[in-house]
């Protein structure tokens, strides 16, 4: 049997391990609901606001759980990653705190929102063009140039402990608040968020059901999960969520989603626009388009959850004004 | 000497209590930061998100306080309150939450977002002109004919306790974070939020200074201060912040702003819109004009705090879209 990576999966003791890494750094964010939406979607909404978190979105956790777990020697000579924008904030604010040179390889068409903070951190900028470089080829010959750590997005062990977190404190706020989840939806573009928080409830909640939620038009995880082996979006894929764009699923994430999800749903970028809205309307969050999927699939009515309880992650707000001002204007919420 | 309010203000143990109340129905809402905010001003900035609050804004704190506080027999005959919004829709939820019936008196011209949640709470509404009718008026001749409780919007002792319980929160998660507060800054109408505020830091953290922050074109505090007696607006002063139009001090509000004040810093309509953006772009929070006042006094550098640990109060998001697509776009943050 092929190694699908099972072996190698983090479990909830590295997850609680990233969590006390975490403590004081990383904003425990709140869990917000609205009357008002819960009477239009007919269900009991909460929504875990990522991004409230430090550099915007939940990125920030993982690689600051990366960053510590490096050696000294290895903090000197530097990190470098490839990122369409979060994941670069978050490796550049975690390298910034801990005084660790930091580069980041960026889309030359990244929002404009995401370069600027990038660089306000700290971190050197190599831009590249998405639809013509390689990412991973500029970031390794990078890394090897200058001996510094790759802290890639996704696939690996640190990052996804450290995304983890998200549904190690959301399983404990539903705790404190006397709730049991029906169901956890969290976007997915490598699979390291969904796939984190899938094993923290795994753990401490079980018949919770976790799904993934993507944009129609790159629904890798959707066909991945179907056929039993990752398959890649078309190259040619777009989506107006930027963050959700990686070309396939992760080794691990898969690995974790195949044992875990109980499915991945699929959001146009309408339902995002609509969900970015009602997100202003209801509950005061400026999301970007990828951290409002998991509330489009909701409710644009992908799944069905009438009277159900359903923890969405709204994972980032990084988005530049002028999309944000045409998403409100073409999709006004229902009321 | 003229009865100047003092001898009926609330103290620390009715914010205490008013805590205790709302535990599990109010939001505690997240103090906030963003490096990068903290770059531009040179300061250590917290910003206390009560925009997250149930309702969009902190009234639901003090009408729930107030409404809990009703007899058996008082909740059955209803209540009845005027408000260009915020202070509506906090009386409507927490009418709504323990089924007392509500009705609520409102400006013609209130932001429609205000309006349609108003009654999405199931409260009744009254509409009146803002510029010819009494809206005091209406609500007592309402109040009279149905034997319904007003709740007022500030001059009041639960009131202000319910608003109060944001400082203790403030104060307590200073606290837990290892952080003096050097200064805090709330906006201000009537005085509820600000006066509650300062109330429980005057216990709490007697070394903070506490602010207000007015719109400078209804500076009615800072010369009612100067002058040592409530002076009035001018009945046609304008401003963005739609929440911040009360045409004079409270009494009681005002009792403690000469008590407990540092002073009240005015904001134009230009330095709300700056703030309003710098929300969007570093704390991914709507705020709507009269919640932003307090960052906007900052940002705008009405107070020097340079090398200082000062907390904002962002006190309500509920804005129209059009109104907020129109800020960002006429006040994009200097980065």
């Amino acid at each position: 049997m092929a190694d699908d990576g099972a072996a190698r999966l983090p479990g909830l003791p590295e997850i609680e391990t990233a969590a006390r890494r975490l403590a004081g750094q990383a904003v425990a964010t709140p869990l917000l609901s609205s009357p008002l939406l819960d009477a239009r979607i007919g269900a009991r909404i909460l929504v875990k606001a990522e991004s409230l978190q430090r550099t915007g979105s939940f990125k920030f956790r993982g690689a600051l759980n990366t960053l510590l777990s490096l050696s000294p020697d290895a903090r000197k000579r530097g990190v470098v990653a490839f990122s369409s924008g979060n994941h670069a904030q978050g490796v550049a604010a975690a390298a910034q705190l801990l005084k660790i040179p930091a580069t980041i390889v960026m889309p030359a068409d990244a929002p404009a929102i995401k370069t600027a903070n990038t660089r306000a951190y700290g971190a050197t900028i190599v831009p590249y063009d998405r639809h013509r470089d390689s990412r991973e080829a500029i970031a390794d010959s990078i890394a090897r140039r200058e001996g510094a750590t790759l802290v890639p997005p996704f696939d690996d062990v640190r990052i996804i402990a450290g995304q983890g977190t998200v549904g190690l404190e959301l399983a404990r706020q539903a705790t404190a608040l006397g709730i049991a989840l029906d169901v956890v939806i969290a976007p997915c573009s490598g699979g390291g968020l969904v796939g984190g928080i899938a094993l923290a409830l795994a753990a401490l909640s079980p018949a919770t059901r976790v799904y993934a939620a993507e944009p129609e038009s790159l629904d890798d995880l959707r066909r991945s999960l179907a056929a039993g082996l990752r398959i890649a979006n078309e190259a040619a894929a777009r989506s107006i969520c930027d963050s959700l764009l990686a070309p396939m699923p992760g080794v691990l994430p898969f690995a974790i989603a195949r044992r875990h999800l109980a499915g991945s749903l699929t959001v146009g970028d309408d339902d995002v626009r609509r969900a970015m809205a009602a997100a202003f309307a209801d509950l005061k969050l400026v999301l970007e388009p990828g951290g409002a999927a998991a509330l489009a699939a909701i409710l644009s009515g992908k799944l069905d959850c009438a009277g159900k309880t359903v923890a969405v992650i709204a994972s980032g707000g990084n988005v530049d004004r002028e999309l944000f001002a045409a998403a409100l204007a073409c999709a006004a919420p229902a009321s």
